[in-house]
């Protein structure tokens, strides 16, 4: 097989995968591999030395949250004793925004791919604020856990029984025909999700004002689906990998210190380097000196064809990531060089409903020195901060070069 | 003043106006001089021998709703015997979507303009399908009036006690980010309406499964919020009325038979012509031959300056209404060459966020031989068949000759 059939194959099993939302369920419960002592992060691999102060942050308020720390110092030392264990969302089927720290006792959405007969997990969306994934650990941070953990995901686990599985490659493409990219701008599909389950938490819940705050808590987030659909994009991108000869990227993800990638052909190697601090708007008060380098899993979005990849559907997105709308659609335009084809359901109303592009190719960014675009939220460098503002990012092209090097080595035939 | 400035204040007024949806009430309880035997209807005045299939057929449905009827021989008599008197809902501050029929026992949206203290009034809106709007008084079509009416408006009024207000200009703005235009789409905005209200639903609701099916008939109906959207457009075009000396539009409506327009320097006179059949696409199995003449007076939403106007919002209206979407982009560029001004809070991300054209001045239709665009459902022309597809169409040119010829005879010093 050529890399282009091989390429071609891998994207055409990430469009015939088809993710579905099936229920919620305690992390440790579901997820292979997560014990008690171990905390799921974004990107590639990494030791508590390297972690950046977001990463750090999420790592205490996780251990705080699980009661296996009682102070921040507490945690800290446990960490240090080498008592707990870290490891990737992304080896676990895991993807999570930002910091990504998934541990045992968080409940998760169990995305599957019915086709492919894999599943993937995501925690639920804190909203915005002071949340975890920014790094945030105060106490205020942990209550709301506590309650998105124990009194939403039980209500969210019977309403979809009740109603049943919710497909999310159909949310996703109905969302980009509303505006967003499905990473950044995650208002339509939020709306939609609202939607698809509030008749069944109505239905089926016991007490009526909590289900109201439930309806509430989703109502006014605008990124409430953002952590299923980015499991969903994890399955649509793993169900390209693994594909001999196909030069076709399968993972994106950053931890705060680096961005790391992983290639169809290349199975799980990780190919890292230092991530870089996005480019965007800040809050107000703050600045780019105040911004941590790029982190967490959300690049699974451009990595599965959304996101920077779709910003031609989601023009009033340059409100929060900063340009004007017109680059918007240059975005777009620019990833159709560096991919290896277009969605067959993902598609575009304002490009004459083109496909979005999809499976990055290492060799066209390598050929033509352009690295993949993303967009991405941008957290403060120290610990229990929180968001400072939102933008646009590019990984280093070293990155890119490392893979083609490697692939090079492992199929010399074939380039 | 010169018309120049008049038309400024017009649109000005019309911008200031700030529309909020402040309850459901009883129609004949809430809108001046709606008896018990009249029925009010959409477009300019009208007599019951010169109305067309479907107008015909909502008026039937409204008899047999109110209980005057038994059948629809029974209602044509009633009618005949000329026991039914007929005003159009602009008459009276409603507004109504294709027949636009209102009557006493209908709930209506309560839409307030609190700039220029004045109310305006839509019925619920019944979804898809066999409506009433669309000129069908089949058993099931008044079975789901009596659902909505008896059912869910009683959850609505108090879901929007509790909750308070909604503001209906806030919630356009924001729906024209996410690929609304306001009219023939109303996906986002429906989602917005149901987020406001699912909360307060949820908690106020004492049937918990009668409010799921409230909530599932709102987030299945992507046109809920059409029918306040259009009460809120009722009242900023309103507010631009009676400003002596100005030419712009202050009401498109169309019964079916006659397409009128009414211009702010020109009081209450109506100008009509015979309204033409929209250009678009048709359900499979119906083409133009079944198609009624235009007929609504949801060609408020142009008249305020979205609809058609914001095209550009909405490229994928176009699997709808038919076109490409570079003509949606073009939809309204023309438009601007007609308008007064561009709007201060409805902007479009594709163009810049640039303002809506808003205000359409008879002299710049007239000078450039250029009519407004309007985006519109297709009725059949036979009463109780239903929608048969959706469309463009635009207003006969005669109407805006012969507004400007009665402009010129009132202000002749003027033009």
């Amino acid at each position: 097989m050529s890399v282009e059939q091989a390429n071609r194959t891998a994207i055409e099993r990430m469009m015939a995968s088809h993710p579905m939302l099936k229920t919620v369920a305690r992390a440790g419960d579901v997820i292979p591999g997560l014990e008690a002592k171990k905390i799921l992060h974004a990107g590639p691999p990494i030791e508590w030395s390297r972690m950046s102060g977001p990463l750090r942050g999420a790592v205490v308020g996780a251990l705080l949250y699980e009661g296996l720390a009682s102070s921040r110092e507490d945690a800290i030392h446990l960490v240090e004793r080498g008592e707990i264990a870290f490891s990737p969302c992304h080896h676990h089927g895991v993807v999570g925004p930002m910091a990504g720290v998934t541990s045992a006792s968080m409940q998760v959405y169990v995305v599957e791919d019915e086709v492919h007969n894999r599943h993937a997990y995501s925690t639920l969306n804190e909203g915005y604020g002071k949340v975890l994934r920014y790094g945030a650990f105060a106490p205020e941070v942990l209550d709301k856990l506590r309650w998105m953990n124990e009194e939403m995901a039980p209500i969210l686990r019977v309403a979809l029984e009740e109603r049943g599985s919710i497909d999310l490659r159909a949310l996703l493409a109905e969302a980009l025909h509303m505006g967003d990219e499905g990473h950044n701008r995650n208002k339509a599909g939020s709306l939609l999700f609202l939607k698809h389950l509030a008749p069944a938490i109505e239905h089926t819940a016991k007490e009526s004002a909590l289900a109201a705050d439930v309806l509430a808590f989703l109502g006014d987030n605008a990124l409430a689906v953002l952590n299923p659909v980015m499991a969903a994009c994890k399955l649509m991108a793993e169900a390209g990998a693994g594909v001999e000869r196909s030069t076709v990227v399968t993972t994106m993800a950053r931890n705060g210190t680096d961005f790391g990638i992983r290639v169809s052909g290349l199975g799980d190697r990780w190919f890292t380097a230092p991530a870089e601090v996005p480019d965007g708007l800040y809050f107000p008060g703050f600045s780019s000196a105040d911004a941590n380098p790029d982190i967490g899993d959300s690049t699974i979005t451009e990595t599965a064809g959304i996101g920077a990849f779709a910003m031609a559907a989601a023009p009033a997105i340059v409100t929060f990531v900063g340009g004007a709308p017109e680059e918007a659609l240059n975005a777009s335009l620019e990833m159709y060089e560096i991919t290896t084809g277009e969605h067959d359901h993902f598609t575009i109303p304002a490009l004459g409903f083109r496909g979005t592009p999809v499976g990055i190719d290492i060799r066209k960014v390598v050929e033509l020195g352009l690295t993949p675009r993303v967009n991405t939220g941008i957290a403060h460098r120290e610990a229990g901060v929180g968001q400072v503002g939102a933008g646009l990012v590019r990984p280093p092209m070293s990155l890119f070069e490392d893979a083609l090097i490697a692939f090079a080595e492992k199929y010399l035939e074939d380039i």
